[in-house]
C-alpha cells in the first residue's frame, strides 16, 4: 500500500454504533479504529462493578473508622488548601483563568474570588498541593484528597448536599482512585505518570458524579470519560505543573461527571478493555485491587498525613528532635551536639549540610533536626528562608552529625543529644509520627491545621473552619465547608 | 520496609526549585518523587526546540503550497463542524456545559449559543468529529484540524488576529501534532491510545500559544502543560467519547496555553525527559520526527479529505460508481448489474447484504455503491435511514457483486456495469479520491461543505461561510471565520 499504511486504509468513517454493525468487523476487529475492543486479553465487568457500588453505596454503609478517616482526610486537606492559597503559582493561575470563569459558584480557600465550579475546582487542587503537604496513601504514594475533595467542595457549592452525603462521596472517591492506583502499581508510576493525577480523575469523577446522583450507566460513562483524561508525568515534579496535577484531575473528573449526567456516553469498560485505561496506561493490571472486597475493606482509612513539610525520609529525626525537646523542655543553649544513626538514604537525599534558602532547608536533615529544637516544629515556616539563614539555628545545626548506622532501617533513626552538663539524652524511633503505625493525633492535626492558617484567614474563622470541618456529618448542608474557608474581605 | 515501600519512603515533601538543591540528590535521582529525571537515557533539547521554532516561524516563511493546505484543513474542518453541530452528542455536550460556562466569548459553528473560550473550543471540536469525515494525516491517522482549529478559532474571537495570523497558528499547530505523532506511532496507537487527542492537545498549545504571542520560555511550559493532559483512548470509539477527544485536546491545549501566559511554568524536557510524556505514553520514541526539517518539510502539507462519510475501503468502489454514473449519465433502471472486484479486506470490513439502519450502510460496500449511483454521492445523507430503505436503492444494492481479486490491492477497485441494452461499461481505479495521489479538488471540497452546511445554516450564509475560509489570507480580523459560521437566530 502507498502513502497510507494498512492502519489509515482500514479506519471506518464514522461515529458507529458498534453494536449494530459488528458482525463483519469481528475477525479483524484489531487491526480497525472504530474496532471493537477484543476482549479475549481484557478483563470485563471492572469499570460496571466499580459503578454499581458506587451507585448503590450509602453513608450508613461507612464503618465508623472510615467516616472518621474521611472526616480527618477532610481536615488534613482544607489546611493545606487554605495553607497554600497565596502562593504565587495560585496567583498566577487565578490571573490566568478569570478572564474566562464562568459564574461566580464556588470559592477559593483563603481567597476572596469566586469562580465556576470547574475552576474552582482547579484552583483549590493547586492550592493544596503547593506545600506537598498534603495526604498519603502510602500504597501508591497518591494524594487523595487533592483531586477529590478539590471536585466536591466546589460541587457542593451548586448543586445541595448534606454533610453526610459530602462525607459519602469523599470516601467513595477516594476509594475508587487508590483501588485503581493500587490496580497498576508501582510500573504505571515508575514509567513515568504521576499517579495522583492519572488516577485521581477516576476519583474526582466517582466522587462528583455520586453527587449528582448519577445513574449506574450515567457512572460508568463517567468513569469512561474520566479514563480518557488523565492527567501528569513526574517529569514536572519541581516545577508549577506538579500542583497542576491534582488540580486539573479535579477539574477533569467534574467535567467527566457533569457530561455524564447529561447522558454524554462512553464505553462500557474503559477502565479494564483490551484498549483501555489499564492496558494503554500500565504495564501491571491487577483488576482484583479495584473489585475485590468493595465495601468490606476501605484504602479510604489507610489515608496518612504529613506532620513535616519535608520528605519522609527526614521524619524519624525531626520526630525524634520534637519528642527529646518537649520531654526535657531542651532550649538550644543546653546543647552541646545531636548525633543521629541514620539509614544511609537520609545522607543520600537529606545531606545538605548548609542550605542558603528555604527550600533547600527540606533537602537538609541538619537543618531540620535544628530547627525542631528550636521552634518545636518542622512546619512551611521551618523551611522559609528566615528560619535557614537564623543564627540560632545555624549554630545548632552546626552540632548536628549524622552517622549512616547498617542496622537503622530507613523508617528509623536512633537520636543521642549530648547536653553541656554532661548529660546524655537519648531516643530511638521505630515509626515517625504520620506513619500508619502511629498516626498523627487529631490534636496534631489541628495543630498543623491552624498553623497553615495562620497568616491567611483570622484566627477566629480558622477555628470556625476547623471545627467546621469535624463536624461534617452533622452539617445540612456542605455548602458551608466552602463558605467557612474563603477570606471574607 | 513497613506499610510504606521505598517509593513512599523517599518521597521529597515539597515544591522544590530542583535545580537549587540537587547536588545531594543526583545518585538516586532515578528514586525520588521529586527526583530529577536522569537524562541519561533521554534525549534532550526536544521540546526546547520545538518552543524556539513556533516562536520564530512567520506566516511569510509558509511555502505556498502549505499556506494552501492550510486554508483546505480549515475549509473541509469548518463544514464538518457545522455539519455536525446539531447531533444529539453537541446538545448533550451544550446542556451539560451551559451552567457552568463563562462570559459568551465565542460562537459554537451551526449553533446560536456562545460560551467562554475554552467550553467553546471543547464544544466545536465534538461537533467535528461526529460524522468522523473530518481531516487525516495518513501517516499516522490523526485528524488533525480538530484541536487545533477548535481553539484557536475560540481564541480568535478573544484575541484579535489577522487571518494570515490565524493560517499560520493552524499550520503549526498541526505540524506539531503530527510531528509528535509520527515520533510514537505506530506504537503508542496500538497500544490504544487515540492519537488525535493525545498528540493533538499539543497541537492546540503550540496554535494557542502562537496567537498569544508566547515566549520561547512560555511556548516550553505551554508544551509542558499539554504533556500532561493527554487525551483519549481507542476503547471508547462508538460511544459520544470519541467525538469527546479532539475537544478535550482543544480544550486542553487552550488551557495550557493560557495558563504559560501567565507564567505557569512547567518543566524543560516534557516531551522527550525520561519520565516525560512520549517515554510514558510509547514503547517507540522517534525525536527526529519533531525536530528535523522544521519549516523545510511540512507534514501539514500531507492533510487529506474524506468524499465520503464511510470508511476508506469502500471509497475506491464508490469513486468508480460516481465515476461511470456522471461519465455516462447513469439511472439505476438502466443497470443489469454491478460487478466489483475488490480486495478481500472489503468484504471482511463492509460487507453487510442487507443493512437496516443509517449507520449499518457504511459498513454495506452494497449500498455504498447502490445509492452512489442513485444519489451521486456517498455523504452523510446517503448513511441515513431514509437512504438505506430506500426501495430503488434497495433494488439496485441487491444487483451489487463484490467478487475477491487476489489482484486487486486494498486502495483499488475494478467495476463492471452492465447495462440492460447489453453494454458493459467499466472502471479501474488506482488511487481513490481523497487520498493523497488524486486529492480531493478545491470544487469538490466546496461542494463536500456545502452539502454538509446544507440544513443547519441558511444556503446565502453557507456560500458565505466558504468564501471567507477560502480568503482566510486576506482577513483583518480571523474572527470574521466564527462569526460567519454560527447560526445567527
Amino acid at each position: 500500500m502507498s502513502q497510507f499504511d494498512r492502519r489509515s486504509f482500514l479506519k471506518a468513517g464514522a461515529v458507529v454504533s458498534v453494536a449494530t454493525a459488528t458482525s463483519a468487523l469481528s475477525t479483524v476487529a484489531t487491526a480497525t479504529e472504530e474496532g471493537v475492543a477484543a476482549t479475549s486479553k481484557a478483563a470485563t465487568g471492572v469499570t460496571k462493578t466499580l459503578a454499581r457500588y458506587l451507585v448503590a453505596a450509602r453513608y450508613e454503609d461507612l464503618p465508623a473508622n472510615v467516616r472518621k478517616e474521611g472526616t480527618r482526610t477532610l481536615l488534613n486537606w482544607v489546611g493545606v488548601a487554605v495553607g497554600g492559597s497565596h502562593h504565587e503559582t495560585v496567583d498566577r493561575a487565578v490571573a490566568a483563568l478569570k478572564p474566562f470563569s464562568g459564574p461566580r459558584q464556588a470559592g477559593l480557600l483563603g481567597r476572596t474570588e469566586r469562580f465556576d465550579i470547574m475552576n474552582a475546582a482547579f484552583i483549590n487542587g493547586v492550592s493544596s498541593h503547593i506545600f506537598d503537604f498534603d495526604d498519603t496513601h502510602l500504597k501508591t504514594i497518591i494524594h487523595p484528597a487533592g483531586p477529590v475533595v478539590s471536585a466536591i467542595l466546589a460541587l457542593s457549592e451548586y448543586r445541595p448536599i448534606s454533610g453526610k452525603d459530602f462525607l459519602n462521596a469523599l470516601v467513595l472517591g477516594v476509594e475508587t482512585e487508590c483501588r485503581i492506583g493500587n490496580a497498576v502499581y508501582p510500573n504505571h508510576y515508575d514509567v513515568g505518570w504521576h499517579i495522583t493525577g492519572t488516577a485521581g480523575v477516576f476519583g474526582a469523577a466517582a466522587a462528583a458524579g455520586k453527587i449528582l446522583g448519577l445513574s449506574e450507566q450515567q457512572m460508568v460513562w463517567a468513569l469512561g470519560l474520566a479514563a480518557s483524561q488523565p492527567v501528569g508525568l513526574r517529569e514536572s515534579f519541581g516545577s508549577m505543573n506538579k500542583s497542576f496535577n491534582p488540580g486539573r484531575a479535579a477539574s477533569n473528573g467534574l467535567f467527566a461527571a457533569i457530561l455524564a449526567s447529561k447522558d454524554y456516553t462512553s464505553s462500557e469498560g474503559m477502565i479494564e478493555a483490551k484498549r483501555g485505561w489499564a492496558n494503554a496506561i500500565s504495564t501491571k493490571q491487577d483488576y482484583r485491587e479495584i473489585t475485590e472486597g468493595l465495601g468490606q475493606r476501605y484504602e479510604a482509612a489507610l489515608n496518612t498525613y504529613k506532620p513535616f513539610a519535608c520528605g519522609i525520609v527526614i521524619h524519624p529525626a525531626i520526630d525524634a528532635a520534637i519528642q527529646l525537646r518537649n520531654e526535657n523542655h531542651l532550649t538550644a543553649d543546653q546543647i552541646e551536639s545531636i548525633n543521629l544513626k541514620v539509614h544511609p538514604l537520609v545522607i543520600e537525599l537529606t545531606g545538605k549540610k548548609t542550605p542558603q534558602i528555604g527550600l533547600e532547608g527540606k533537602f537538609s536533615v541538619y537543618h531540620s533536626v535544628a530547627v525542631a529544637i528550636i521552634e518545636g516544629a518542622a512546619g512551611e515556616r521551618q523551611y522559609s528562608d528566615r528560619a535557614v539563614r537564623d543564627s540560632n539555628v545555624i549554630a545548632l545545626r552546626d552540632r548536628v552529625v549524622a552517622t549512616i548506622d547498617p542496622a537503622i532501617k530507613p523508617e528509623q533513626v536512633d537520636m543521642t543529644i549530648t547536653l553541656k552538663d554532661g548529660r546524655k539524652l537519648q531516643k530511638y524511633i521505630q515509626h515517625a509520627i504520620g506513619s500508619l503505625e502511629v498516626p498523627m493525633s487529631d490534636k496534631q492535626l489541628e495543630a498543623k491545621f491552624l498553623s497553615l492558617a495562620d497568616g491567611v484567614i483570622p484566627a477566629a474563622q480558622a477555628r470556625k473552619l476547623l471545627e467546621t470541618c469535624w463536624g461534617v456529618e452533622r452539617l445540612g448542608s456542605a455548602a458551608a465547608i466552602a463558605k467557612a474557608g474563603v477570606k471574607k474581605f
